[in-house]
């Protein structure tokens, strides 16, 4: 969902596109004017999770970034300070969590092309954790972000996955923006929450509920 | 389960209680003795998931510590260091994952206690992020080590609520171990995988159906 000011133009929720060739304290000023709205997808997310959290509709949190820690100060009369640490590569998604006893796990994404969703923004790592979480019937999909057209989706896994695996033999190295439209459920951004995904995974549980009864 | 030595002595697998005076390194020593087993029990829960995981009988992860980071170097031709970081409190539990659909979340802790699990072991907002997860019927619960008398039970989140909040009028700061006998299951230890706590959550979905039903 595009909102509109009274004089009709649009506000940019994330990443405006006309704004990419300034500065970012220039970026900054003009993000700012929004009322704090549009800082970038992920902050929406957990926006929307606090969302969720604080009325008790779902408990979703993003995993801490893991860090191999290496050298550990404790100076007196203080906390322990981390003088030498290094970046891990995450084992996992980066969020999880329960919505009516369902477990849900995905990935958030975003891209500045207008076409197509292009494979190279997931880890094998990711892909082979919502693998693992699905055959356990988890409820795993990633939200893609199309920055520069501002449209969201809710892609499930199983799709996902379909074009992941057939990128050797087709060689196609994104998903088609067409696909996307016709395979995924098209998010309508809000207000509060942000990003309301949980609507969607209602959908996804009511089919499935439909196809084993 | 204890396992018996051929000379019928008993193998501690976490933390030997006769060992307690002796140095690290002693320590050490008289663990590795058997075989690598008995290093302590996040480490044997960390082992049980990597079973779950690998034969596909559930996805369950523990959560990275989160870390606020306040000064990175970035050396040329090398990865980033951290140079100044500190350690957060977390704001849910340490472990959380699927199982056949149904979420889980989960605390382990320990207990050099004979007779009473201590409640000071939990904190408020493990106790706050459970309850939550409950509200959307999560299956929570925590895992409890008696590390002396080498006993380990898993307790659901519903009962170990009740003594968090009976503290204040009953002025009670632990659990009994015989109420824990009476309310919580015992898991029998094992060999692979050494904490096979997911055998009773099986009884709690039972459990829930049938009430359901």
């Amino acid at each position: 969902m595009t909102i509109n000011y009274p004089n009709g133009s649009k506000i940019n929720q994330y990443t405006n596109p006309k704004t990419k060739k300034e500065t970012p304290a220039k970026r900054k000023a003009e993000t700012t004017q929004f009322d704090n709205r549009g800082m970038n997808f992920e902050e929406d997310i957990n926006q929307s999770n606090l969302y969720y959290l604080n009325h008790d509709l779902a408990v979703i949190c993003k995993k801490p970034t893991p860090i191999q820690i290496v050298k550990v100060d404790y100076p007196r009369r203080s906390a322990a300070v981390i003088r030498e640490a290094y970046f891990r590569q995450a084992s996992t998604t980066d969020y999880n969590g329960v919505y009516d006893g369902y477990y849900l796990d995905f990935e958030a994404k975003e891209t500045k092309n207008k076409t197509s969703f292009p494979l190279k923004n997931f880890h094998p790592h990711q892909i082979q954790h919502m693998e693992k979480c699905a055959r356990q019937n988890g409820i795993c999909f990633v939200l893609l972000w199309f920055s520069t057209i501002q449209r969201c989706f809710l892609l499930e896994f199983s799709i996902l996955n379909q074009y992941w695996r057939a990128q050797s033999s087709s060689g196609k190295k994104s998903i088609p923006l067409k696909s996307i439209e016709e395979k995924a459920y098209e998010v309508e951004l809000g207000v509060a929450p942000r990003v309301p995904y949980i609507d969607y995974v209602k959908k996804i549980i009511k089919n499935r509920k439909e196809k084993t009864s």
